[in-house]
């Protein structure tokens, strides 16, 4: 390997020291900040010249190869760069939140201290209708003169609940058990530190649609106004490769060739072996989620096939 | 390594296989059960044998090799073995359990089925007062009179939010909307995997006396009902070694040596040169935790220091 | 939730069970076993069931749970199955097994015990050229004659090393510094424990093309000959939505659509602005990875791509 | 929680950043060097309040908190430092360090650049003997003279190793196969990133006098020159708590109190049920791993036990 320089300083990105500790609201009582932080674009580059026995490249090259690793899942150069967050967050979001195991994390404790004074409180427009086509989705919003029912409601029953629970205290309950019934939506805090690569995956998971409304404002923010910020070169990667990129099956790629070709005998074929155009008693086209997500797949490039069972 | 048979089968404990699937009750609504598992002592045994490159031998050397690796920290063998279990909790000490993250898990979704009906009951004998040196816990209970005002109110307060929750629910909202102001008491289920190292990891944190009762319970019902007849030696060897030991700094065992030997002043020497002996302005010996956690161990051993700052 | 019943038996699968301890022998030395495992198609069902508060339905409906969560990378539920192989591998091969840390390991101790007295040998025909478009790989093979001089070498290189290592430890010297000069090519023994979901995820890696020859041997018998009767419903969903996967990033399916179109004038807008239509000094095209990886994936639907840089 | 200024920085330590970079050597040919690090002791005390819901304290009270962490193993602030290392090692030393898999590592690859040219060499007067008494250990060294001997047979079997390397690859040998006879003393390298708590639990395991040779010398060196100027007052409470500390059993410390009372009879009643006195045919004590240990450990406390058996 080449001779390496003695003398190094650690990687620091100004335009993420520039908002270090500033607290970016999120949903009506939440925050992020950012704490400290290790690498940055650099270190990856760094770290995968270590596995390639390189020195430094010019900023062009560099480009090319994070773009490079991250296409083809060469993940352990990500993990190479670290963050800590500071966050503020209802139990209800934060419980989805710790399911990610990668992670470092420090909690607010309410057996050590009272809970903290804040709950997520929904405003007149903000309540949400069951999806039907998903079942475990929202989708739009009731009427917000119902809202306003709706957010009354709330806003006694969390004052209700928090009473009781001060009472409770001031009864000289053990704070363990007198927060037993405080509701989901009470806020909690943490610190949370992850390296880059999984950091990444949480984001793909979380600032998709189908991810909840809470936690993908979480999200959404640590990518747009963190992770840009910090990693700009995997940042544009990331959206690019990951985010916004379609993913085709063996067979899909297969029926989607012969759909191109025009050849639609073949197309049915495939699809049919698939077992895709299955009909009912009814002679309908069967629900086949495997046909309905490559349909709506290949309606991105301007294509509709024609099925025939 | 000895030439080993093909036809091998699944290691197989009976005493288990007994109680698989069988509910054990916790709390007032809670229960845990065992769904499957893998190995058992003899799988630790087999698998340190690799690594020694020895064949099986009796099960009075297996139990002397266990105890030693236990004793040794020697943690691989015992990652041999895993078990997968149901659980139903209240959401409150689930937050605590699922802190470990070197298990797997699959929780009921509040976002796809609705909210399972129950929360924890307390009964009018089981309302905890805080406890005064421990900032996190508890100690003693309210009298039960007033313990009945308290279950009465808690019995209101469920209602209410089950009421809240279910007109929500009726209205169309969606589910995991709709459950934000669920209290933390109400019961979850999941299933969890882990292998036996990280379970008695597990076990010995959440059984110790300082763990909350809850969580307490579950994880007593565990190490006696479960871990006990799953891998007996190993269940002995965790007992003595881990759960029964303590342990001394290498200052504690300095000024241990002084007292066995009755060298009151070597022994306040050491002492006093590890800070523990420094006065208040009244000339009263200050509060200091690392001295008191020592006086309380060689309490065991019958000894009482004479400190004279 | 539903009832459960109480009474539950370990999952077993007679197709597995048929081959447990059996050794599948792998280069010209090695070995894999399946010691033991847990779970099976049906657990993943069972521990997404949970997820969905649902009861267990039929096979058909399982098939299709099972592909919806491989496709959309729900990976909880895969983790629910463990499996524990024994494997004789070359120290080599080992040492990119290893790099995978989501596994439990005990390994043949060389400090312990004498040092396995195998090394992997190569035959005539099996000495591989380095190729010229792969900085890591190999692409064709030494013709045979040259391959019996370097095989007789490696067999005298091989004798040679052995006979150090034997008389270093007549000598008494401590195994552990003794090994110090054994060949990588030193057979290693294991056992290795993982669940699907990892185990997944190291055989797209494993299996992959670019992977080395020996340990794609180990991956590709694990995938063939186990998990495709451990799991074969997850192993058929496996081969369909991750091995013969295509993935296309966000700018790549606007080129396709343009393609598809037959828009070459907004293809080759869009491939511009990408960067990947640079000239160099002689007026050709430059080399872009990305472009011709592009290039690579739509060859499979029969397309091919008119730039014009 | 406390309001927190919006303007912080990154926690710097002055003693670390002096050194960062800085080739510590190890062994003949190896070194270790800082590459960058997040945090320090203040980082510590900063995520164990935010659990306690408190601000930020005096340096003397950090001190006795950071010291009842460790203490309590009260593991994740710890986890909230994080260190990225580069380190140049043999590759038997590093099979053995890369078992701890809570790291981030970027190994330099072999199958991508040709093999480091160095290999570890054995000084006369390094040669070390089998351990009688330990089967996993050595103790004390060969003559010097025969050790120039093994020197000298060494420095030609690695310039043999060499050259049958060199010359596979100038005819043109893939370098994935080409390494494979290579010897494991060959140096490689790595960029090694871990949290502190889990490099305090490799530090404890590698430091100690049961490490292999080699590793210690690197663990060692971590320790002392590293982790030390890092985080100052945690390497203390390590060294006191963790390093330096005896653990008793609690069928120990009931032995140890009756020996400390000079009640002989009980003190051998208990040891008799736990099985460390049996006799052998000869009427010997038989060999008692326990039991030597225990005497061992009592042995620094000025005891020696009495045992009839």
């Amino acid at each position: 390997m080449q001779e390496q320089s003695e003398n190094i300083e650690s990687i620091k990105i100004p335009a993420l020291d520039a908002i270090l500790g500033k607290k970016f609201p999120v949903l009506d009582d939440g925050f992020i900040r950012v704490i400290d932080y290790m690498g940055g674009d650099e270190a990856i580059v760094q770290a995968a010249r270590v596995s390639y026995g390189k020195g430094t490249k010019q900023v062009r090259q560099d480009r090319g190869l994070i773009r490079y690793l991250l296409r083809h899942k060469h993940s352990t150069p990500f993990e190479m760069c670290e963050i800590k967050l500071h966050i503020r967050i209802p139990m209800d979001a934060w419980r989805q939140w710790i399911r990610h195991r990668t992670a470092n994390v420090n909690e607010y404790s309410t057996r050590y201290s009272l809970a903290i004074d804040s709950a997520q409180t929904t405003k007149n427009d903000e309540w949400r209708l069951q999806s039907s086509d998903n079942k475990q989705g929202s989708s739009g919003f009731f009427d917000s003169q119902i809202g306003q029912i709706l957010s009354e409601e709330e806003a006694n029953l969390h004052k209700n609940l928090k009473e009781i629970y001060l009472k409770r205290i001031e009864m000289g309950m053990a704070r363990e058990q007198a927060r037993k019934d405080l509701p989901l939506s009470t806020y909690t805090e943490a610190y949370w530190k992850i390296d880059l690569h999984n950091l990444l995956h949480f984001l793909k998971l979380r600032m998709d649609s189908h991810a909840q409304f809470e936690i993908r404002q979480y999200a959404t923010l640590i990518g747009q106004e963190i992770v840009s910020k910090w990693v700009p070169i995997t940042w544009e990667a990331f959206t690019d490769f990951s985010i916004n990129s379609t993913e085709f099956s063996g067979v899909e790629m297969q029926i989607l060739k012969k759909i191109i070709e025009k050849d639609e005998i073949s197309a049915n074929e495939i699809a049919k072996k698939s077992g895709w155009l299955e009909l009912d008693k009814n002679g309908e086209l069967k629900h086949s989620l495997e046909r309905m997500e490559f349909e709506q797949k290949i309606t991105t490039l301007g294509l509709i096939p024609n099925w025939k069972a």
